[in-house]
């Protein structure tokens, strides 16, 4: 399982919680990493963490002001990147265009989708991941295998159907290390995850929890 | 093959092309329908032609102005609509939502999608078809069949490879009846054109050779 | 006063508030308009009543899918348009457009805002109207003198600074004849109102209401 | 007069250019920033030159991914931002909130816009300066003095009569020390340019030459 922690625009330390997550990721030997501001990708990745973007535009190098142009995100260190998180939702064209702009500088893609019909349009695609985002689970208390585990093995299904090299993620409605094995156990192959730990008082404790399962 | 005519925002006379598709779909027995602007829908379709919108948005009623609501497509005479298309590009999510906001509505749905990757990925949404736009083909004076055939064909096998229940349009490259005969060799079940009748001196003429080998 | 009704995409009868606001316009001596959905257009203007667009696209004829032209629009019977409801939010450089191209075809502008700043950022572009929607009042119950009379009046001395020309409506807070009144004393020359009308189950006997006091 | 280079997305090293810009910032005492992607802004800013991000969201903190946010940009050691600039127009309603933003974190503003009414308009929004970037000017090589300069006039004075406190840059035809020198006599105080050094075989020697009249 792969442990993929969004930091959002939250008022966190984004140090802070990409030291701690290096830290757990090492003495437990489960892959996380750390989606960051664009702003704050080269003080993130300089902890050794494992670095995301958290979107990277479609356009290549050009007259694009205000883009997130890939290879930028790949030169400040990152290696990985989301598009079209559900708070930053972009076009099907855009979409296919991010990924594209992400594979040709070598940085791992997830693509968010809100339900299985999506994940399967997302998984034509060939991004290396989608990460399903029930809309009822994002940012709330609810474990996704008590509220909608269907939804999950939907989305596995889906994306299975259309392009088997294309992992699923659980991406909302997961706080805790049983949240994590709940999560496998429905097929995803890692977890998207925000507020459970950048709201944290102690992120290094929810890391540690979120692990301890595997 | 189902011929559709994109008037976009041509400065044509509305009535006139849909009363020349209607007549020349009745003389020859083959579908045609005319997308026309939103306010132009009433009286396009009180001509008898088959009548479709150029968008619909992807909400419901409510608290939506300056939206384009499926149901009042409806109301005006619309039976279809196209979404997505090149010059109108929306989210993913966004065009899942108007595929739905469509079908509740009985509207048949056309999603554009310029490469066949994007065609896979729109036919996982269930539309009732797929218009494939290769851009450099767009606008241009370069038929179909001479140009990229393959793009069509691969779309048309990336589509069924999805979802068999999703037709698949040849979206640009077709002025003529020989087009027409080429896009449904390769595997379409309809064009979709615009400035070749638009812009025509005689539409009711260029739609006649449109459907004069089929 | 100027009243300007709003129907969104709600699920009214948009030819039955359309000829009841008709027909109060006539026995009043008000002035009253109803601004409807693009494809309900036509049969709006039909009842008689003043008909405005919700929206019109910055660009004129051409290669414009899906979007909603002016000229449309002015086919279909509309006189006036709104542009940048706090619904449908569009950049400066296409409110500029949008202007322009509704003036190209003598469409009435009236372009939202929501604070005293913002309208006198829109009344730099001369629109005919600048509708000041206190995010806070929208869709409420509370009326704009009881609430926040000071922004109506701030937005009036902001328009008149940057350009004199230009009306400014209360666009939001008004339900009653009384708010009618209120919103005239602060300065404005109209008002903007939706769901007061649109989901009344007497609309007439609410348009009554409204002008009630002039 | 200030220099404002942006970078944009275009393949230069941006720690390069802004080595350069700092020595010949500190050599000619003319004040000179470069605007830089964000995820550069850090390694930029180390230089010691004066670091500007090319734009930020209109958001704070919060549940925001893929924002660009203001406290993030200063963080990675930006004191100011672009805003709107014609490859990334924005609503209004953003450019005021990004502008407040921007505020918020004790980032200098400078707009875009790309003709006199719209300067006036951003004007009223109060950032620090607006650069208007007259549409046919932009990343070609004719020089504003030769080519509009009444557009240059029209924008200081549009902007002067709404809010004096603000100031013009000229945001196009700027690629030499007499087209800075022609800027300033048309009442501009700064200038924005992007292609003219970004693109240059030898930035140094152009920052030079734009200094020279100085």
């Amino acid at each position: 399982m792969f442990i993929l922690v969004n930091l959002k625009a939250y008022p966190c330390d984004p140090v802070e919680i990409a030291t701690a997550a290096n830290t757990v990721a090492e003495s437990s030997g489960v892959r996380i990493a750390v989606a960051a501001q664009a702003a704050h990708l080269e003080r993130v990745s300089e902890t050794g963490v494992e670095t995301w973007a958290q979107h990277v535009s479609p356009n290549g190098h050009g007259s694009f002001t205000g883009s997130t142009l890939a290879e930028a995100v790949a030169d400040a260190g990152a290696v990985g990147t989301l598009i079209n998180h559900s708070e930053n939702r972009r076009k099907l064209a855009d979409i296919d265009g991010s990924i594209e702009a992400a594979e040709r500088v070598g940085l791992e893609t997830c693509v968010c989708a809100n339900n299985p019909e999506q994940t399967a349009a997302v998984a034509a695609l060939s991004p290396d991941s989608v990460a399903v985002e029930p809309p009822e689970l994002i940012g709330g208390d609810v474990s996704v295998s008590s509220a909608d585990p269907d939804i999950v093995k939907d989305a596995v299904s889906a994306a299975a159907a259309v392009n088997e090299d294309v992992d699923v993620f659980c991406g909302a409605g997961v706080s805790t290390g049983d949240d994590v094995v709940s999560a496998g156990e429905l097929g995803a192959t890692g977890v998207l995850l925000a507020s459970g730990v950048a709201k944290a008082d102690d992120p290094k404790a929810v890391l540690e929890d979120l692990v301890s399962g595997l």
